[in-house]
């Protein structure tokens, strides 16, 4: 059975892909060069089976979502993602499944240049800490807590789908081809906003990556900036998917409201930064989509064509809460 | 029940420990300033319960020793602790539990000056990632590999307390009092040798922390350097309990060498430093002591009293290796 130190070196040791990574994998830590001029973005998140992916995601899958929705923290600050470090938790040392884990990792870790710097391999029930580092220029990261009254809420590419995916996997919703294998890389395969994140630098007033649902998440920034919202139910983006089984009646309505996972971007930028937004997103390759304004007024009001709907409990998952 | 928003407010919020904190636990990721002309150091450890504490160990002594195996890192660096990171899983929100974890915890963090910036907490068996990041001057860090034959090789405190303590706690070892509590205090609250470390900055010539044991990683330090090692046992540093027990026949003399957990540093100087190091050691508190040279034949050997020994076999503990 291969060792800690040569499954270390087999799967996790790879070519240096950033000049400011003075040292990697193999000393006691890491050193690395941080850029002059900048502030450094620090985001870390656990997946355990079971709790953030079904115990039947398979080890691409895993290896690409361990490191993207810590990528989606970063982008929801603006930042550039820079040097990552890994915790792995594995019940057994197996071989098919670090190569796929692997697999995944490094495709995304290699489209957005994060290093893997360090890491720990532990033997225990399968468990994923990975924390990111990123750098964004002095004073121009996004913060939950910059929305004022009249900024415009945004939103980047669709919503609901990884619930929709998870609804499907758990097979209380039957939904068929193409629509499931959509949904369901929505959900395994979620593609961080980093892009995004970084155009609004500037320009955004606050930022938050939808990952417990729209509305938790909309409610942490609006907390956050000490302000509320109204928003257009009609303007929410869908999915030809989701949007088709919204019309059917087969899933509830408020389910994109509702649904984790979506990690898209949730922003706000004033009035007056619309026409810039639009020109930065020119560029952008995801969906924009502007789905209410900000109020001075705390809470939350959803209107629907202009008709004041009841808000829906916020669904979002709580660790705790049973 | 508290929810995990709850139990981030109620325990790990504390007051701002830095000025180079911007942004710290509650947004998407922390915003930190890293100091011009620094470079940073980040290590990441993880701590399962059964694999690196005993079930019955305290959470005071878990919070202490989670942040101390990662500073611990750092001091092999010669970097100077900054911020940390925490992912805690746990099978439920046991109030006393997390009181008990924080008390360890920020003691030690305070005494460092780390500041606690980031965080996830999440249901599941116990365990706990940390990770922390420092800062050392420029081209100033200590690495594994720059050992050269004719260096001294030194090791702060005393070698096997922590073993000794496992023993006993596994009954093997009837030990007594007060030597059960002094060796039971370093197994649970290792002081990370942060002074010692930040001391050798432009003097010694590599480092490492004994994680593993003095031979794992003294073969660490001797494989990454590409040379070999004399050492002398009679030189090795034992507490007055461990050297009772290997006078009396009571533990197998190896142990010292063997016995993970010490976090002591081991480290190698030129000898024409040896002065100097003597010098900046009026002011640490740690014990030091000379234990060998590094040679150019690779591979390790052992002498007592001038006399060959034959190398016990490592011990070191190695997930994936049953």
């Amino acid at each position: 059975m291969p060792s800690e130190f040569e499954l270390i070196d087999r799967y996790f040791r790879r070519p240096a892909l950033r000049e400011d990574v003075l040292l990697g994998i193999g000393d006691d830590a890491a050193l690395v060069q941080p850029p002059a001029g900048s502030e450094l973005a620090l985001s870390v998140d656990t997946l355990l089976e079971g709790v953030h992916f079904p115990a039947a995601t398979g080890p691409v899958a895993i290896g690409h979502k361990a490191l993207a929705v810590n990528l989606s923290d970063l982008g929801a600050m603006g930042a550039d993602p820079a040097w990552a470090t890994l915790a792995l938790s594995l019940p057994q040392p197996d071989e098919a499944w670090l190569e796929g884990f692997c697999t995944g990792w490094f495709a995304l870790a290699q489209s957005h240049r994060v290093e893997l710097i360090g890491g720990d391999t532990t033997r225990g029930p399968l468990g994923i800490t990975v924390q990111v580092v990123g750098t964004v220029p002095q004073g121009q990261a996004l913060r939950r807590s910059g929305a004022r009254p009249g900024d415009r809420i945004y939103v980047t590419g669709t919503l609901g789908d990884a619930a929709v995916a998870l609804e499907a996997l758990s097979g209380r919703l039957p939904l068929g081809e193409p629509g499931e294998r959509a949904c369901r890389r929505r959900l395994e395969f979620p593609e961080p906003r980093i892009g995004a994140g970084v155009a609004l630098r500037g320009l955004g007033t606050a930022a938050i990556d939808i990952s417990d649902g729209l509305l938790a998440d909309l409610g942490h920034l609006l907390q956050a900036s000490g302000v509320g919202a109204r928003v257009e139910l009609e303007d929410l983006p869908l999915s030809a998917t989701v949007a088709g089984l919204v019309r059917d009646g087969r899933i509830d309505p408020a389910l994109p409201l509702q649904g984790g996972d979506d990690y898209e971007l949730l922003f706000t930028v004033p009035e007056q930064a619309e026409a810039e937004l639009r020109r930065r997103w020119r560029t952008q390759r995801c969906r924009l989509s502007r789905i209410g304004r900000i109020e001075s007024q705390t809470g939350l009001r959803l209107y629907r064509h202009g008709i004041p709907q009841a808000v829906p409990p916020r669904g979002g998952y709580e660790h705790f809460r049973d």
